[in-house]
């Protein structure tokens, strides 16, 4: 089995709950990699050193400074600082950014349509990054050095030699487009592109039993073995909650059904609906399945399945 | 063969310059390695932020915060831009800190005594990390995150394991004690370890020729071979010059008797004394020679040669 665990900035910003994430990471059995993001530390430098972060439908315009603070915050300052602290319990990690063996490319992100009004484009400060359309109340926004990754981007190759060598990838959100440039991604989609791919990757093992584990036996048609690849989401809350403000309500699983009637009752938040959509798309690919847990939980059988 | 290569801050630092260096180091064929600084750069960054770089003897003094933004500097932005570079130019890089793959461990450095009066001290900013000796004019200082590396500290069987598969590590100056922290080291120093510890390799090969080379052809007693390996330091001038304000004046070969005789007479500059004496150390200890020469001259057979 593979699983491919995503922790939030809000851990990576908190010394404390990510020395405890880390050390339970370091201690969860077969083979693994963890994605972070750092967004909150990113905002922080950006406005040390006289930038405004300026952010559009929750994602970051991303100008030629705000590249390179991006870069040094993710792949430099959180991306090593994890590694060292894994490297201290024991878990051979290996930072990477897609550059890294081109372990993972990205698009750059052509400009895109997006419903905000002038008043509210200029008060966010991307204005300058916008064209207005013809249709009111809309503009084209062009995020800059942003760029979008899918499982197909991923080297699954690359990342296998790792694994079996024992080796631990540690991703952070910063890819290339293989022309030279590095681009901003999304740590949640660069997440579930990897466990995609690393589902879909087939290899030849010299061994019947590809990693010990007994759930990844099946052979496929053509001789060769494929992982079972769990995808793990840790954030600051206990699962999919049924009433947002009782943090006790968590949901223990959730199937497609569940989900269409959560959405009708309107018990889902504005902002898990995208991360439950994407989580089912990736089951759909391959993923055996999608957890959604409290970060402090990671060795613990919390939160909520979605199957 | 093995070639170790070195560039300082001042390539780094100029876009041009490293976008010719990176396309030359791309098409270097056989096994390589690249080790960059970017101190320049660093304390551009630090001042920045509202910070003052404090050297002491052409060392950073390296606090906490002054860790955050060289880690960020060189383990973020710079060695990432490199990888990406040397990615659209087809060359597998992989950049990497000490704490990736556990690549390279550092021991962090004890207070050390140095010759500097209060005076000076108190003008260099790092008061504060010094206490007088009891002898007049010396003080202890402390460096803070500092951290020596050597050979020994090398993981050479890692390394082996990328290059044989076509990666290129690219090295920046951040290394980890194995307890968790990221230690601030010297460029110079870490290529000229990793040098000494890709020399004294010994692998078993599958092949009779380890890497097509002519040079690595010579079998050690206990059937495994060892590489040729080769350290080149590329800076902002030509070589070792007899003259220090004529260019031209480049010296091409130097061994040891040459180096006593032109540091007798004066020669050699300052700054070049530990350098050189630091390469024939390395060449003591299995490197068969080391290379000083202009960035600009990578693929062309200039500069001084120590053997």
């Amino acid at each position: 089995m593979i699983k491919v665990v995503k922790i939030g900035g809000n851990v990576v910003d908190n010394p404390e709950l990510l020395r405890k994430f880390v050390k339970d990471f370091a201690a969860m059995p077969g083979m693994k990699i963890l994605v972070h993001g750092g967004g909150v530390l990113a905002s922080q430098m950006q406005k040390s050193m006289g930038m405004k972060p300026v952010m559009v439908e929750g994602r970051r315009v991303t100008d030629e400074e705000a590249l390179k603070v991006v870069t040094m915050v993710y792949a430099g300052w959180c991306n090593k600082n994890i590694t060292a602290l894994l490297q201290a319990e024991g878990c051979n990690a290996i930072g990477l950014c897609g550059a890294d063996g081109n372990a993972i490319k990205a698009a750059r992100r052509a400009p895109m349509k997006i419903a905000i009004s002038k008043e509210d484009a200029v008060a966010s400060g991307a204005y300058g990054n916008m064209k207005p359309c013809e249709e009111d109340g809309w503009h084209m926004v062009d995020y800059g050095y942003v760029g979008d990754v899918t499982a197909e981007s991923v080297n699954a190759g690359f990342i296998y030699t790792l694994l079996e060598r024992g080796i631990v990838p540690v991703f952070n959100a910063i890819n290339h487009d293989g022309e030279g440039n590095l681009l901003n991604t999304n740590a949640d989609t660069i997440a579930s592109s990897v466990a995609t791919a690393m589902a879909n990757y087939r290899y030849r093992s010299p061994r019947e039993v590809c990693c010990r584990c007994e759930e990844c036996t099946h052979c496929s048609d053509d001789g060769r073995l494929t992982h079972v690849t769990e995808l793990i989401y840790c954030f600051e809350k206990d699962g999919v909650l049924y009433d947002k403000d009782d943090d006790s309500s968590v949901i223990p699983e959730i199937d497609r059904e569940r989900f269409a009637q959560l959405k009708a009752e309107g018990r889902v938040a504005d902002g898990m609906i995208p991360k439950l959509t994407n989580s089912f798309k990736a089951i759909d690919m391959g993923i055996s399945k999608v957890i959604i847990k409290h970060a402090s939980n990671l060795l613990k059988d919390k939160g909520t399945t979605l199957k």
